[in-house]
Formats: structure tokens, sequence, C-alpha cells
């Protein structure tokens, strides 16, 4: 059976192409998407190369879909599941997963999957890996196009908050204020933090990022970040960074901004450059006790139950970053654009099927 | 100098004393006290003799109040400073202190001087160890009575919450809605919980708890309240359990309704009876990973600086507590009588000064 | 295909049956005894009753054997394979898993498979799900008999230091000194403890524990175990205890002998009994942060690649424990016999095939 | 009163002057030492102007000594006392100190007090702040000049294998075998690592370091150590890295050899350069959870007393660290220059007075 999906032509390239439905293993599931959004990564995968070169291959790994069909070692999904798909979709008997870092099953960052090593999930149908371990039933009380962001956005902002191991009160800045960025604040306010500074110059995330919980917005455009932390906060700096935005060179304001104790969680995929620089002063000559945590977002089925209780009790409204809606799988490619082009009022766009 | 408090004269009794005001040694403080409030441990201190005999001992360990007098050695807070008391004030250079458990410098327990081992703050003066390392600014926003809550409401609340380890999506139960409950409710939703259980019974704190975060109130007055938990989880239990309230008995309610790998927080006082007993077979026949931690508050400065950011930022409002508010010293009687009491409408009284 | 085995054929009573040789499913492997071991756990199964009835189960649960067999979807072990087998063989994708607790996949203590939901290792075949993610290659330079040791006395004395979690120079208690108190011996001394109590009292096991690192046993003979370690630590206590014996009144022992701030980890099952007691006024009026952690071992292929580590590199030599060496499957009556009469001379024994 | 000291007249310069006896405050000490140790970090301040200019600062940080007077308010230390001093002495009552990070009181590092904001501990005496906070009594069956070694290098190298986090069986690489490098190796081994690399060239360093624990010995002559440890590892890198040596080069090869879900431990004082440059492909495009921590000692009296426990239980030697003993303070400059030196037969040199 065939099927159409938007794709990755190769470097710089994209549009529709035809493809086999993928074939079901007896641990797998096949799923229709009933709603999809696009990633700042689907835009580094096509136009800057980040992860190579790739043929003819779909894009996407945000979904919330309906099973179609499962394998016949699956227990506890079936046919006619609405159920939320993570980014992440790791292999749970992996050494890696072993040790508790399931993201990493197979590999370094191998447990992301979707457009990157198959098929991603704009398309008519795509395949899902160790199904009963990774995909979560939708929850009826909430929306799909809502419940999408589950996929990544708030799993990998809110790893932020995690990595960076917010405390109760603790002065928290967050580097980046798209939609993982928003996340980050949400997921920081969401584990107690008291003084909280985002870093962003768009007025639309601005605006979004003191509805999640920031209270002070640090515009890089009116200097340099560092020093309007440490202004605002009588030389003393902040407690823990979260950097889900900027470059490679953020890094060395996170540093100089963190006071010795903190930790600085980064969940900025860095796309370019050959190396980021720990400034040797400011680390305390690697005595300072500055940690430097980065990874990869936790995938699977837990992840994504426990994150959906937070919208079923209302305790995180991810509608929010949703500025742009689409009802139609043809809208894909005007979904996509809008991450390339970042207009003045995109926060996230979504595609209905 | 003379001053007057109000005492316990022995077990069973109280009345207005008149005491030297205390001595102000080289590291301590002499405050006099803006607003204070009682607490139900002082309830069990004079009329069930939870801690013993005690004559003439001035109660409460709960106050905002003005520096009047410092010590030689104290650098960085000094006459006029009006400051927040938290109830344990640590040593902190004990061998317990260094070992991360402030609370038990110099032994069990002996973090809690206040109105245990030495004079409490319902009286004109007061005497802090440690000035430095001990008291906090007010924040200008912020209104002395509902900080008076930071002293042991917020953190001992909040503590049960970090003893159970609440993380993103739990479920979890908090067994008591008194006003230290309350905090655990505010506590458990501040640091990412999903499904979010209040057992208790009384109807102004059922509404409180849901303010601060409850989508579940359980009144063990409708059935057994393992069987009310297990029922709305479909038989799974929650994920951690923060017991407020209650008596012995909760902690084999606690351990039925925890799951595998679960978290006991025990942030309840427990006064009397000579043991707590844990249920062989649901605690996994000593196998289950149900770890069961319990523990007095941290004190000092830094954690009253980090809570009172949550009043300024505004995650957290503790006015909601406040139910009755005296002005005037003369009222302290009445005001802790009521905590004896528990009117109808009593969540926590405060008297200001 | 028919195969013979050592069962448990109801409660109280034992002996050889026949039964078809397990079928292999195909994530699974069938695997061939090379050595087996004993367990107290088998002697609590038969003639306590701890688990319930069973008929015709074949028993043991600690083995190193050939693959013979191996399902269509394993991919890293094959036919021929030597490995050491856990006996905890987890389901790696279950949601207690993915939470960190894979003992308890599918519910609690429900990773123990082994003589407990299926037949056992004392047979000509056995079964072992989950072949990729269960079991470990075993290194060429240990001996299989050492290593059957790996299946289930290391990596449970481990975790009872796992759970104290003893950190360098604490002084820690250790209660029953059988293999699994020996391991968890060694297991502290191999996490950097100081002084390292030992409580027991046949003189083999003494001299094993101190061969494996105790500074002091403790002979329960000669006076209360609680008062011994008092005055041996100038009435301070221990910073950690771990539990790998005894009975249920043990907990209220380890209780009055911790330290405020201090951890106790059991790993002693606990086959009888209504409750564990918790004495209130020395747990601190559930206010000393003595905490109380329980749990089965980890198991899995990571954890025995890991712990066999430790056996290559000469840190852990497990042969101080084989007091009793049987060549020949018929042997395993004998040998379960002795673990149920404990002659002077036994730790532990081992059949090899 | 005036005391001689071995002093640094200014970079690059160094000899005996004459100083008044410090004056003891309420809280302190005044010590004589009994034996002392110089330390490469005396060279990097001496020679290097790694701290930047001082003029006539007594030089020194690892002493044992007797106390000969303590502070009006000092308690639990008295004339007399043989004492362990840590090269880290914090100001307990400190922000830092609460928040766990005892050695950053009062700003990043400045719980480093000795040579390097006050004199230090090569003189006929030394001045200790918090001397019941700070001071550990030495054991009776302690030799002192082996217990010289737990000022510095046995709590740094230690650390490092803290700040790494090295559990049972972990493969666990540590960079630098001088003092601080082997104890890393030792404090490793002691925490339950499996295959454990030691990088370095020198042969009483290696034999040292084989000694403690090592069981492979990578010599950077030899070729790239990355691609040694991968050979050694089947290409699978390593659980762990401490860093105790090399230069700001060394991280980037530590995050080529550990595996993702790793982390990197660094104790090395990195006195030189701008920055440590952190690879960013093999780091995981900032998402390959191999974290990097760094930092300094923990000091005080409660570590001094839980290392010593390991010498007095035998778990530890440091007598193989002491290559070079002299006996009377005159010898001060030969044994400073033996460190600037570094002959092919000196790990540590210590000096009796």
């Amino acid at each position: 059976m065939k099927m159409r999906g938007f794709a990755m032509l190769g470097i710089g390239r994209t549009g529709w192409i035809e493809k086999d439905v993928p074939a079901c293993g007896p641990l797998d599931a096949i799923v229709r998407p009933i709603a999809v959004s696009p990633c700042t990564s689907d835009i580094h995968t096509v136009w800057e190369g980040a992860i190579g070169e790739r043929t003819d291959m779909i894009l996407g790994h945000e979904a919330v879909g309906e099973i179609v069909e499962v394998g016949s070692l699956v227990k506890e999904r079936k046919a006619g599941d609405v159920v939320i798909v993570p980014a992440i979709t790791p292999d749970w008997g992996s050494l890696e997963a072993q040790a508790g870092y399931s993201m990493h099953s197979g590999g370094m960052l191998a447990g992301w999957k979707f457009s990157n090593f198959k098929d991603g999930v704009f398309s008519e149908y795509f395949h899902v890996n160790e199904a009963d371990a990774n995909l979560a039933i939708l929850p009826e009380s909430v929306d799909p196009a809502e419940a999408v962001m589950l996929s990544d956005m708030v799993p990998t902002g809110f790893h932020g908050a995690e990595l960076a191991d917010v405390q109760y009160g603790d002065s928290v800045c967050v580097v980046g204020i798209g939609p993982v960025g928003l996340m980050a604040v949400a997921g920081a306010a969401l584990r107690g933090a008291g003084r909280l500074f985002a870093v962003g110059s768009r007025p639309v995330c601005a605006e979004a990022a003191r509805y999640y919980g920031a209270t002070d917005i640090i515009n890089y455009r009116e200097g340099d970040i560092v020093q309007q932390v440490l202004e605002r906060t009588r030389g003393r700096g902040v407690d823990k960074v979260i950097i889900a935005g900027g470059d490679n060179g953020t890094f060395a304001q996170a540093v100089a901004m963190v006071r010795p104790g903190g930790r600085i969680g980064n969940v900025n995929y860095l796309g370019e450059g050959e190396s980021i620089r720990i400034p040797r002063a400011e680390w305390g000559c690697g005595m300072g006790h500055k940690t430097i945590a980065g990874g990869l977002m936790p995938g699977g089925r837990l992840r994504m139950e426990k994150l959906a209780s937070l919208l079923e009790t209302g305790r995180l409204d991810t509608s929010r970053l949703l500025t742009h809606r689409f009802r139609g799988m043809e809208h894909l490619e005007e979904a996509l654009l809008l991450m390339k082009d970042k207009p003045r009022d995109l926060i996230k766009p979504v595609v209905i099927f």
C-alpha cells in the first residue's frame, strides 16, 4: 500500500513523495496522524544539513495519531487507540536504557528515530517501535492539537529545568524563548523557581514568557545579558541557567551569570561550530562547582502519560504556544516554512489532519 | 530590663509572665516581634506534654520582627532590620549541619530551639542564635503577617514535597489539610505534581486545598482513604504520599496506596504512641522500594530568602491561610486557644503586634 | 522434549519431576545450566510457604549457563554463549522499568520470575525472557561457580549499600552475615565505608565478614546489639545501617542505632509477621531524617556486566562464599538441604552440572 | 610575639620572613605545625602567579599540628589537641555553606584561605578560623605525616570520584597520576569502579597507580589517549572520567572518551588559558548527557574525620605517596623545590617539624 508524505529530498530541498506504508514488526504499531507540528530541528535538518545528507526522508517528529495496526506481540495498545507519540521512542531493553538514559538507546541520541534514522510523521501513516512502551493514550479531555506539544516542546523544555535541577525559590535564567524556551520557563516555574529571567526579544514570545511565569524579560538587544542579570541580582547572579536558544557562545554567558554551586542545563541542539567555550576564570579555574549538563529529552510512554496529566489537571496550558492552526495535511509545507521564516506573530504552528 | 511574655507555666497551664530581656551573645540578635502565629505544636507542647515538662517557658516559634540589638561578631544584620525568623535556627558549624542536616545540629531535632530549649517568640523580645546565618530580610513588598507563614508552615509543608521527591506529573496524595498540609499541597503543585489528592474533611480546608492545587478531595468520613485513592487511580495507587496530618496509623495507609518505587514523606510531628506500624505485605516484604522518609523542616536564612522570593514573585499566596487576624499582643492567648479549639472557619490565626 | 528438574511439589514437599522443555518466545532464550546455587529464599518458598502455594514448580534462581536456543527477535545473544543469569529478569518496556524500578516490572516484585511465577533453574533447561536485555556474557577469566554469586548474592548485598547510600568514611552497621550480608559488608567497603560493624554469631561467617571488610564483629548473643554499637561509637551511633538478616524487630534496632540524617537499607526478605514496627521516639517523632528504604535487587544484563567486571578486575572475590562445591545435578537436593540445615561450616553451596 | 615562616615574597621569589604570630579571634585557634607538605598549587602560586601578586605571604595549606590557643567561644577544641587541618576551612554560616557548597563560602573558592587570602602553614604558628567546625582530632593510631595527606590530596582526589559519581562496576579513566590523581584512582576504586584506566607516564607514579587500583596504565607518550581507551573498551569508551592533571585540552579528550550518560569530574586547578573547549559533535550537539562537573574539595572537620577513619581502618594507605620525608622546618624550601623540579622518584614530600 502506498502513502504520501512531505519529505526532505536532499539538503535544502523538500517536496511531497509517495512511499510504501511501513511494515509493522511484532512489537510495533502503524499510526495515522491526527495532528502534527513542525519543529525548528526539521529546519536544521533540511536547510542546514545538521544531521547530514538524507534522501527522500519524510519529515516531522511531533504527533498525535490513531493506531491503525499493531504487531503480534503488542499487548496494551490496539487499533483505534488515539495516542500521543513522543519524539524520542527508545529501545527499552538497550544497555543505555538500563543505565537510565533511554534517549541514547543504541548509541548517542539514537532514541531519536523519526525524521532522523527513519521516516517521520508528516505522512499518511508512520511506524512506531515498541508500541506498548512508547505510546500513551490521549486523555479524553485533552485537545489533540494541544497534546502535540507533549511530543517534544514540553518534555524538552521541562528537561532543561530537570538538568538545571531547579529547586524552591531558586533564581533561574532561561536563555531563548521560542517554544522550547517557553516550556523551559513553564517547567522552571512548575518546579518552584522564584525570580525567573527569560532572555529573548520577540514581543509575542516575551508576552508568552510572562504568561508562563517569567518575572523579568531580558532583551539582548538592550545590552549584554550577563550584565543585565548581574545588575538585577545585585551582582550575585542566578542559581540556575537553562539554555534553550542562543548559540555556542551562550555557554560562556551562562557560566558567567551562574553562582558557584549552580547548574547549567542545556536543551538547545547545537547545530554548528567546532566547539563550545567555557571561560576558565568565570568557571572558577575548574573548581567553581558550576556544573554543565546537556541532554536530549526523555521520551517513551510513561513520560508522555505524566506530562499529559499536567494538561488534564490544568497545571499547564499549551494552547498559548499554538499561534497558527492549519486544517488539512496539505498545509504541512506552509506550516514548515513558517518555522523557517519566523514571522513576528509566530510561536508554533500545528496542522490538524 | 524586664519583658512580658505568654508562657507555658507547666503541662496544661498557660499565662503571662515577666522575665529579663535575654542577653545578646556575640553572634546573636535580640528581636522585637511584629507579627507572630501560634502553631499546633504549641498545643501539643502545653496540653499534651509532647516535649515533656517545661516551667515558665515562653511559647511560639513563628515570627517576623525587628532587630533591636546584635552581637559584636554579627556583620550582615543590624538593629532596625525587619526580618523573617525561621522556627528552626541551626548551629551552622555543627557536624550535623556539615552533613547537610542542620535541623539536627547538636542532636536530633536540636535545631528547634524556640519554645523547646529556650523561650519562644510570644514576648516583647526574643533571642536568635547566629543572627547572620539565621535571619532573612523581609522583602519590602511582602506583608509581615503573610511572611510569618514562612517561619514554619511553608517550609514544613514544602519539605514534605521534598521528602516525597515529587516530580513532573507524579500523582500525589497529601494526608492532612491543616495549614501544614495545605502548604504540602501547594508545594507538591509547585514541584509539578499532576493528579493531587488531598485527604481531609473540614470544608474551609477543602476549599483552600483546591485553591492551592488539589484536584481531588478525599474525605475520610466517606470511607477508607486507601480504597478511595485506589478507586480513583484504577487500582494503581499514587506515585508519592505526603503525610501532614493523621496519626501513627496513617503510615500503613500511605504504604498501601503508594506504588512500588514510590516515596512517603512525613512532616507530621508524631506526639504519642509507642511506634509506627509498616504493613509487611503491602511494603513488598521489605522489597517494594516504598521509601519512608520523615524530617524536620530545614531552617536558617537561605531557606527563608528562597521561600520569601516565592511570595515576592507571586508564585505562592499565604494570605489564604490567615483566616483570623488579631491586632495587639494581648490577643496571643485568644489566638492560641483558637488553635486548640479549631472552630469550623479556622485555618491559621496571626497576631500583629 | 522432556526434561528433569528439582521442584517444590507443594508447601513442605520437594522432589524430582519431569516436564516439557519450555518454549522459546521470539525475544527469549533457553539456557542449559552450568552452575547453580540454592538460596535461602528457596527454603522460605518451600518450607514456610512465603510466596503461597505452588505445585510442581522447579526451584532455583541463581545460575550460570549456556544458551541452547534464542528467539527470532534476539540479536545480541546466540546459542553457545555462556551467560550469567540474574535472579531478576525485568520486562524492560514496562512502566515500572521506565520509572527506574525494573525489578517491579509488571507489578511489585514481578521482575522476580524464576521459582516464583515460572519454573526456576534447577533443571536441565530453563527459560529466560528478553534474552538480549537480561543475559550477560561470562568473562573468560571468571570461574562459572564464582560467577553464580552474581545472580543474587552480590547484587542483593550491594543493593543494601546502595539503598543505605554509603559514602566515604561513613560508619556502617550490617545486620546479618549470611551470604547476602557478607556481600553487603563487601559492598559497603567497596563504597568507602570507614568503621564497619557486622552483626552475626557463626564463626565461619564472622571470619568471612572480616575478610570482606568488617572492622568489628557484633555478636547478638553477647548483649543488645544497639548497646554494643553505641558503646563502640561513644554514644553517637552509625551513619548508615544495612539490614541483611534478622527479623521484623531488626528495624527498631536499626532506627535506634542510626544517626539523624542516616539511612537504613533493607535487603532482607521479610517472610512473616503482620508488620514492622518503627519506634516513634527513636525515629525523632517522625522528624529525625532516618530514612527507611528497602528493595529488591536490580537485575538485568547491564547490572550483571558491571558486577562481573568487579570479579574480572579482582576487586571482589566471591570464592570465599563457596564453602561447599558439588559436581553433578544429582546433588541439588543435598545442596538445598544444606541451606535449610545451615551446618556450622556453611556459607553457600554451589552445584556444578 | 614574632614567628618565622617560609613565604612568597612576590611572583617568582621565595624566602624566610619574620612576622607577628597571628591574633586568635573568639571562634579561632592558633596551631603549631607538626607535619606539613608543599603542594603543586604552591608552585603555581609562586612561579606562575596563578592567584595574582602576593607580597610576603607565608605558603602552605597542608598540615597536621598542635593547638596552642583557642578563642573564647571555642567549645570542643583546646590547647594541646593534635589536629588535622583541612586546606579548605569554610565559614559555615555563609549562604554558600547553607546551600551545600561550603568551599565557596563568602564567594567562589573563598573557603580556600591558607596561602591565598591569609598566611599559610609553613610557619611556626598559623591561624585557623572556626576551630570547632574546621579542626579534626588526629586519631592516635594514625601517623601525622600520613595524615597530612588528608588536608588536600585525599579529599581532592576523592572529590573527583564524587563529582564523576562512580558506581559499582563503572569503567573509569583518571587523567593525571600525580598525588591528587593517585588519590582519585584510590577514590574510584573505593567507590566500586571496575576497569580503571590511569593516564600518566612517570614510572614511580604508574607503579603507585597500580597499587591504588588502576587496572590499565595509559601512557600518553605511546599515542592518543582517547584512541588507547577506545581500543581497550572495544570502542565503547568509559562510564566516567576524572580529570586530575593534564591541561585545558584534557576536557576535549574526556568528552570524546566518555559514554552518553557519563560524567566528567574535574579536580585539576586550571591555572592558565582563556577557556576550556568542549567539542560540539562528541558532546552530542549539546544533547549527549555527558555532564561536566568541576569543583574545589569539601573541607571542614567532618570531612577530615570521615577520611581519617579510612586511614584508621586501613582502607587507605597514604604512606605510599610519601616518597620524601624531611625532619626539621629548615627543609621547607628543599621540599617545595622538589615539587617544582619533580625528580623522577618523587610523588610527594612531607616535612616533619
